[in-house]
């Protein structure tokens, strides 16, 4: 899986109602207003064959998918999004803002799930071979305030009907990962109102990436 | 993934129309009548998750699917599988006739797509940790004939859009599959006719097994 090109893999990541999808909406309106192109996704999904796998897996009528079998179809639909979208929009200079990436993977299938993280890292490597999102910006909500927003919002979907201790561990993945890679992941305090949370944000890429 | 159970684990190989689904009730009637629980399944495909994952893989309207992300929905759904139905089924005491597995995958995404043996090896260990059904029979029908019979049939998947070449490249893992590993995989020739094909099925499931 080679680079290449002149693009920009920025990730956005957290738990439920961190605002990942708020902030995206947000960064990707800056950057436009800036001229550059912008290409907005996420994960599960991004793709057509990713959208499908993406409603298998938040299908609550299918409750008994095995922890194995979850994460096969989260790399499935990575390998698609990234052949189909992800690096040929790098190739040609865009800006690539993703809604949830590996670092998920880890914090809920890992972290949430039980899954081991050396289990994980097998098919991590397997297609990823090596790259990286340029920037990630995890986005720690408190698991009760994220849940509390995310609530508001609409019916839940299968993973929302985690609780409140499946969330507390995969943000302890999120903050083990962060320490870990403190030159790739930035923690953006988003506890604090929109306005806060995206000049946080901002600065981060301002500072990083000078876009 | 650990065996345990009495039960017993069959597959049934070999390219479009070779006759594996045809000798599969043949073989699951004859094991009835003998007072064995059977259970029939195929791959992709076998639980619910399972024949979502065998629609996105075989849909028409998704051609650009990647060899990383096909490979990894085989997986995905042979995980569930697996985990749902097979060995369940075999710790319970069942015999497993099971329509396409592992070594479809050598033969196809292998052979056919192209992807290196050594690729689809690490998501095989990953998952199946030793794990091997007790009896692969392998019908070995002429590219040509085969394609014939299926084309008779019914309306073409995507699969079935693919060239003689295609199909001579699976056969051809098959046959060095079954060099390698004699006494798993055992060569029926598939180009006679139904009876003769089933007459041979069953002498090797009563001199292996003793069903
Ligand atoms: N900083 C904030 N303060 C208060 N409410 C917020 C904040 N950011 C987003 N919200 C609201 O909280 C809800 C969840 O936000 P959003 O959908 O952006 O989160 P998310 O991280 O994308 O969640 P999910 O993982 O469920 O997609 C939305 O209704 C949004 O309008
Ligand atoms: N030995 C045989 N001689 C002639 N026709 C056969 C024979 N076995 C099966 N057929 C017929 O050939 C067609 C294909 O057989 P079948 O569906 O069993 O093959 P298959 O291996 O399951 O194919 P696929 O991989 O496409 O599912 C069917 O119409 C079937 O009735
Ligand atoms: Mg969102
Ligand atoms: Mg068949």
């Amino acid at each position: 899986m080679s680079r290449g090109g002149r693009g920009c893999f920025i990730t956005l990541e957290g738990i439920e109602g961190a605002g990942k999808s708020t902030q995206q909406t947000y960064l990707a309106d800056y950057l436009r207003a800036r001229g550059r192109e912008v290409v907005v996704t996420r994960e599960p999904g991004g793709t057509a064959l990713g959208e499908r796998v993406r409603a298998i897996f938040l299908d609550p009528a299918l409750p008994d998918t095995g922890a194995d079998s979850e994460l096969l179809l989260i790399y499935a639909a990575r390998a698609q999004h990234l052949h189909e979208l992800i690096l040929p929009s790098l190739a040609r200079g865009a800006v690539v803002l993703c809604d949830r990436f590996e670092d998920s993977t880890y914090a809920y299938q890992g972290g949430g799930r039980g899954v081991p993280a050396a289990r994980i890292e097998v098919l991590s490597n397997w297609l990823l071979q090596g790259l990286q999102p340029d920037l990630t910006l995890w986005l720690d909500v408190e698991p009760e305030l994220g849940l509390a927003r995310a609530c508001r919002r609409s019916t839940q979907d299968r993973l929302e009907q985690e609780t409140v201790a499946f969330f507390t561990r995969a943000r302890a993945v999120f903050a083990a990962r962060a320490a870990a890679s403190p030159a790739r992941i930035v923690r953006i305090d988003a506890d604090a109102d929109r306005e806060q949370v995206s000049r946080q944000l901002l600065a981060a890429v301002q500072e990083r990436l000078r876009l």
